[in-house]
């Protein structure tokens, strides 16, 4: 019987350098939350077929995900939470992160333009100032940790993050420094749905 | 009554920048995994006191830690393991990761000397061949994720590990870049105690 | 009467930093220019505008870009041009260029994913050798000119491309070295029609 | 009958990797312009040289020289605008601009000794406010251009240049980050003539 | 008879990848010297038996490192002056320098935890800002020598250092920017007692 | 009285950031040694000037610039020192060191071009491949000390160098990583007598 993941892996390139599980050999938690995943994007964005092959890893993995990213603050919206997933899958170079969060981005936002300029180049980017501080701060731990100051956390008070929103700042930057290196060591391969949701301007 | 985790933190620097929760005020299992890993330490690392204010991250960062963590193949035992987070962390001037790391890497290795050396200067480190290949994959994924090829990658099998192993490699990489980050957004302090264990060779 | 490029400049952000002249100032040929462009593109792109008031440089400038970029030779297709482009553009963090000179290579390429995934990380594109060497020698160029020696232009001859070729590869990566740097400093606003065309796939 | 072109091709090593037109093959303005250029430098610079064998490129390119680099304003002097070119040379590693602008900039200067302290550390060459400012976000555009932001150029307003001479630091310092990859990739070498001009003090 | 240096020398890994002269055979007074330290530490430290069989070196060397090091003012303690060299030891990644004078600074500061924060990661060490300020330009003259300011070594001044004690900044700065690459060179390897000197805390 | 020192410091910018010490009141040995270097060079460079006011630091220093300096062996010659110290002295902005020494080494060489085409572009520099990989590893020791290799070191012995050569390039790199380092922090100025010594072809 025809399964999904197996069927994306069969077609063109494969879509990660290691074994992807067939989805009816999961464990039944990550079976029922792979099918909802699909069933609200329409399909299965790959990097969950690249993590099943290691079903404890998966859980945990995609539970910081949500714990972080699912997540509507006064300070923090989910799609500034995208946007510094962006922002930092860009200056890592990391094509799944950028394409597919950049395409959650430009749901979210409803701005058929702020990823890919957030990607590029977030320093010109038409954004306000709090969420430029933010991604600022959120950019320097990707690339220079060390480098980051209590100043600068503090910085993120003034433009009214609380101090469960700052913590959430460096906590996305942490995980997605790692799917970003998870992403480039198994060289996780985009769905090709995600270059082109929300490109076009709502009505 | 007095409860070790606000305990530590009362007494000189704190240890992280972000609350410190009572672990009487923890879910049961996060409870039960303190006192255990206590238990077998003799202490708790602050990196658990950092963490519990936010459980549901914890555990998962937990879970994903010990999965890859506890972990003896041929290709890749538990000490290997630890140089592989001290040389990235190293790279990263994680000092929370780097002491505590070193630490358990002295006593995994029964090398009184070899965490240091990792940890400031991989390449001249007196290790096999097949370490410095790891360790130079491992820091070009935690520092120029980029630049990491499949070549690489398929050198590691050469070298006998397993496609296992390389995947191990790669994740253990990618949670330490996750890690030195939270560590360094939240300045979490290295227990006193990780700066000796394992000094003294054995006899 | 309204005049094209000054109204683009009235809508929403400005295009550039700097003035933007009136179309019906411009001297005749670069009017001509205009127009031709416009008509084949069905909009003018932005960098068009935002050189506009410097007509003498704004010559030269699109003279330089028309004799390296229109031009198909069997070492180096005009599809393969704007790839280098989009490569070295990404490496210098361009959003102009990216956005711009990705729509076109989608248009060339008749590929809706190659540009996005050459301007992120060119190293795992679905690329052939000869393009993985055009484009590693390319993004040094761009990035550490002073690395580029003699045997990288004699290892591109083995490829296949002539002299000729090679002397295009190193002047299109100099004139975007220009471009790009033209466009941050004037933080020249790519045109919206270039994130959405050639996105969908050829039947 | 002898041809200055071919004639210093034939003496040593090459001035440049790729093939150097006689000159009595140019088309007729290049002819003319080289001899312009000869009758008052007292030789060609090997930059023209370098250039023939591509006629329409090298009329572009001196075109867009001659226009940023032969014009004298308030707010930027002739020899201003060849310590831009020195300093960005300078931080390119390129031996041909560095040595024929500095040859330049000493005689446009009358200072034997500025362009040198320029080329290594222009930090600490003894220069007004004014140019340091400008020296410092024209190295900044030359060497991570994504970090020039409105406020450093609104800061050179503040120093007196015009909206204009701000555009001309941002094209010059361009030009010079492809002239620079064009010396770099062709290795041209600096005429013998350009080590010793202008080195002598002023009387 | 047995002679310290060639002993140590035999046993295990080399100290140097150079020649290692039998101190019978040095001259008087380095012989002297050695001793000296011998007698005071306990043991030789490598980089004696490492610089030996270059005497002239050697003899320079030493005392470079004692009239920098041993002195004491009131703006620059001896343990402070420990301190800019295992910072700077530390960005350069000197397993030597790092391990050795890491060691002296725990007997100096009297604290077992500081050297290895400062070596890490200065940024994050308990430290008074005036030695953070001092940290701050001795890294950066350590690895972006150019970068250094005027106006930095001024803001030393404010911080209550003397003119001498700011020369003495820079001076201790340069003498282990030598003996970082003299050590990396010779791969010298710190004696195993300094890994444990000072570890214990004070009574 | 007139005093060489503290008349070259009177005039136009100061020589050092820090005090001039009058010769005459220095020891008699530097004395001495000033009076000679001094009439050997027909004038008092800078450097010795700036050190002056630290006679034992100035002592050692030169003695270690002398004896690793003045020294003639088939594998390394005089000249082929000061080309050492030019091109690493180049990679560290350091003007002082790049045109004293380009001074000597245009001396050495008897090559009027030879010292700027080292300190710009060494890579392209027309020298045997001999001098082409001292000089690699030599600048890798001066920007990235950690990454330099035995088997590099190995390398140039296939070259012709001695064990003892292979020393002195690794000594030459760390003695002028310290003096471009002073030159930077005392911001010494060069002796304009240096810009113009040796460029006179020979006839």
């Amino acid at each position: 019987m025809a399964d999904p993941v197996s069927r994306a892996a069969a077609v063109g390139a494969p879509l990660s350098r290691f074994p992807v599980a067939a989805r009816s050999e999961l464990p039944g938690d990550l079976q029922d939350r792979f099918a909802e995943v699909e069933e609200r994007a329409g399909f299965l964005p790959n990097v969950f077929a690249a993590m099943a092959w290691r079903p404890e890893e998966a859980r945990a993995f995609f539970d910081l995900h949500d714990v972080l990213m699912d997540k509507e603050t006064l300070g923090l919206s989910r799609a500034e939470r995208e946007l510094i997933v962006v922002a930092t899958s860009g200056a890592n170079d990391c094509l799944y992160c950028v394409v597919a969060h950049g395409a959650i981005a430009r749901i979210r936002t409803r701005d058929p333009y702020l990823a890919d300029q957030v990607a590029v180049d977030w320093r010109k980017a038409p954004l306000p100032p709090r969420m430029k501080a933010v991604l600022e701060v959120a950019v320097r731990l990707a690339v220079s940790p060390a480098e980051v100051t209590a100043e600068q956390l503090h910085a993120l008070e003034e433009h009214g993050l609380s101090r469960d929103d700052i913590w959430d700042v460096g906590a996305i930057v942490a995980l997605f420094a790692m799917s970003n290196r998870l992403a480039h060591w198994a060289a996780i391969r985009p769905n090709e749905e995600f270059y082109t949701l929300g490109r076009l301007p709502r009505p």
